[in-house]
């Protein structure tokens, strides 16, 4: 269930919106809430630190990084509400520690370090600060906005950091509701197992938004900064009704379909219903950062994104999880009550196919890239 | 009724905490909130903006300023949760680009701007974040964490705005409850009308806050930097019971007294609380400034806070902003029936002594000053 779990789960915080609705993940300590519901991610988070690390001591040159400035800035780009950004900052900071005290042992000290959180203006940041750590030994900001934008000064990032955020489509292609385009996505709410044209719609929308969020971030960093990217990819090539993701999503479609037909909801409705979610295959990643030109790419590869995830799993668990990082996007759609028979039924239904769940293929589902700012 | 407006009312909202309690205004958008109870704050910033205009064009260099930096950064420390801010800082980097374009008429660009808010972690940023227009031209971020602390990077800040938050003591003395102590407070929840070792004891700690403050901004500011700070203040040897906030204060004491008899509360709880709020007079204030010895004094006077407030005033209403304002402080140290209590006697004591509060001692009652980072 690794798929489900990296793809569906991981930081759903940061939140784009779709044409009707503003995603946002729950806020809060509630029992529902995102904060409390995102044990997975944090494993997540500390499979990839490891990778993080050799490239950060084989290619940041923090020497000629802090020739120019006192100060290192290290931002998060879609942190979300939970404490893994702050876990997952903090442990960029004790590598960047570790390569300034390997390459600089003779400098009398360290930069200062400031962490900052970027996320949309909805994003919960009164709950993100009551997570962090009151002895923590470097600064804050929280800068609010669309990291398709540039929201910081130019020339002042050493480190970005964005995790299972990229998915996220800034807007969903309009053709997708046009019923006389070939993209029109009737009685779907993917690109899953729906026509071509759906796929390229959402393949062209993802396009631009990695353009924008590069041109964007080139604009922050300083040359030689660096970018870690981890998220939801594909292998080229691979159709997405192959993973669990995508089966979940062609559930959560025929699901809303029967409640068609019970009343619940009506078929208009669903049929201009889209998940602005797309997971990227390497093959399109590179042409994008080569086709932006700001950044070298130093590290790209698919890694499994949940390997120590064996056996049968607790679907209702899992969808709970599911429904922390979705339910947003369902809820300014749908009534409440249609949304609690949707994961109500959405258990039945995976329960149902969990051994067609546990075959599925899992392994490259996640990319991890380090891009360098030329 | 310009004291109280101005002293009392004015942005309580960057909140420090008394002994056992963090003082908070009332966040969000509801009935009695700070950002629909701040009127009054909006048209006191308006008096002083032309003031602060008027001491940019003479005294900000920012030809030399801009020498080293493509950016420029205005914070506002003690920020809250309302629309005044926000304001604020627009009208801050107005006089700004004006001042560019006089001194630097021939220069191709204005830098970048970038607005940092400033508040402690338990500021509601979510709400002030909402109030930020969409087309604003100016980068954002929030900071959370006491201004007594460096909470920004060394030599960052080009322009800081401090407005109604340095009265807030960051923490009571010690001396105010213990029993054994000169300075012990019994019966009262303010210095006004007590012992002279109680004004004492505020003094005390006023000047320690006040000290710590300008190193933390010493720190972040460039060179040739400047900080407007507008607040609270008393004519210099003037007692605190000539003015409205002081009789207030007196008043609600004598309440929370009334209500140990009819057994609301216990006379030790009222003993144990002290409201953590200080009037620096600007004698006080320069030689605090000088004994730091980072910043020189552009601009230091006394102002009337509200001179536009003349007649009658509507207590009930004035109450109420009291109470957005105040509240927090309240109800961390007493139960909430008794805060209902509190502030029900208050319109009727008040209005009972409207005669005497209207000829109260109003006009220079706000200190206005500019330092300039050496």
């Amino acid at each position: 269930m690794a798929a489900l779990v990296s793809d569906s789960l991981a930081k759903e915080n940061n939140d784009k919106a779709s044409e009707n609705s503003t995603i946002q993940v729950i806020g809060g300590h509630g029992t529902n809430s995102y904060s409390n519901n995102s044990s997975y991610q944090r494993l997540s988070a500390n499979v990839v630190t490891k990778k993080i690390e050799d490239a950060i001591m084989k290619n940041l040159d923090v020497e000629t990084l802090s020739s120019t400035s006192n100060i290192f800035r290290v931002a998060d780009f879609g942190c979300g509400v939970g404490s893994n950004t702050i876990n997952s900052m903090q442990d960029l900071l004790l590598i960047v520690e570790k390569k300034y005290i390997s390459q600089c042992p003779t400098s009398s000290q360290m930069p200062e370090f400031q962490v900052i959180f970027n996320d949309q203006f909805t994003n919960d940041f009164n709950t993100l600060f009551t997570y962090l750590p009151q002895d923590k030994q470097y600064l804050v900001a929280s800068v609010p906005g669309s990291f398709h934008n540039q929201v910081l000064p130019k020339s002042s990032l050493h480190l970005a950091h964005c995790s299972y955020s990229l998915h996220w489509l800034s807007r969903l292609p309009k053709e997708l509701r046009d019923e006389r385009s070939p993209a029109w996505n009737k009685g779907k709410i993917h690109y899953t197992s729906a026509p071509p044209e759906v796929l390229m719609a959402y393949a062209t929308q993802f396009a631009e938004d990695l353009d924008n969020f590069l041109s964007a971030r080139g604009r922050e960093m300083v040359s030689g900064g660096m970018i870690v990217i981890v998220g939801s990819s594909i292998p080229d090539g691979m159709p997405y009704s192959q993973v669990v993701n995508g089966i979940m999503y062609d559930c959560m479609g025929s699901i809303l379909m029967d409640m068609v037909k019970t009343g619940s909801i009506s078929e208009a409705d669903v049929d201009a219903f889209n998940l602005p979610i797309y997971a990227c295959p390497p093959g399109e990643f590179i042409e994008g950062v080569e086709r932006n030109g700001l950044f070298s790419i130093e590290v790209i590869e698919l890694m499994n994104p949940a390997p120590w995830l064996k056996g049968p799993i607790d679907i209702p668990v899992f969808v709970k999880h599911v429904r922390a990082a979705m339910e947003g996007m369902f809820s300014n759609h749908f009534p409440s009550k249609a949304i609690d028979e949707l994961f109500d039924h959405l258990v039945l239904k995976l329960s149902d196919i969990s051994q067609q769940l546990e075959s599925c293929y899992r392994d490259g589902l996640q990319l991890f890239a380090i891009l360098k700012r030329k």
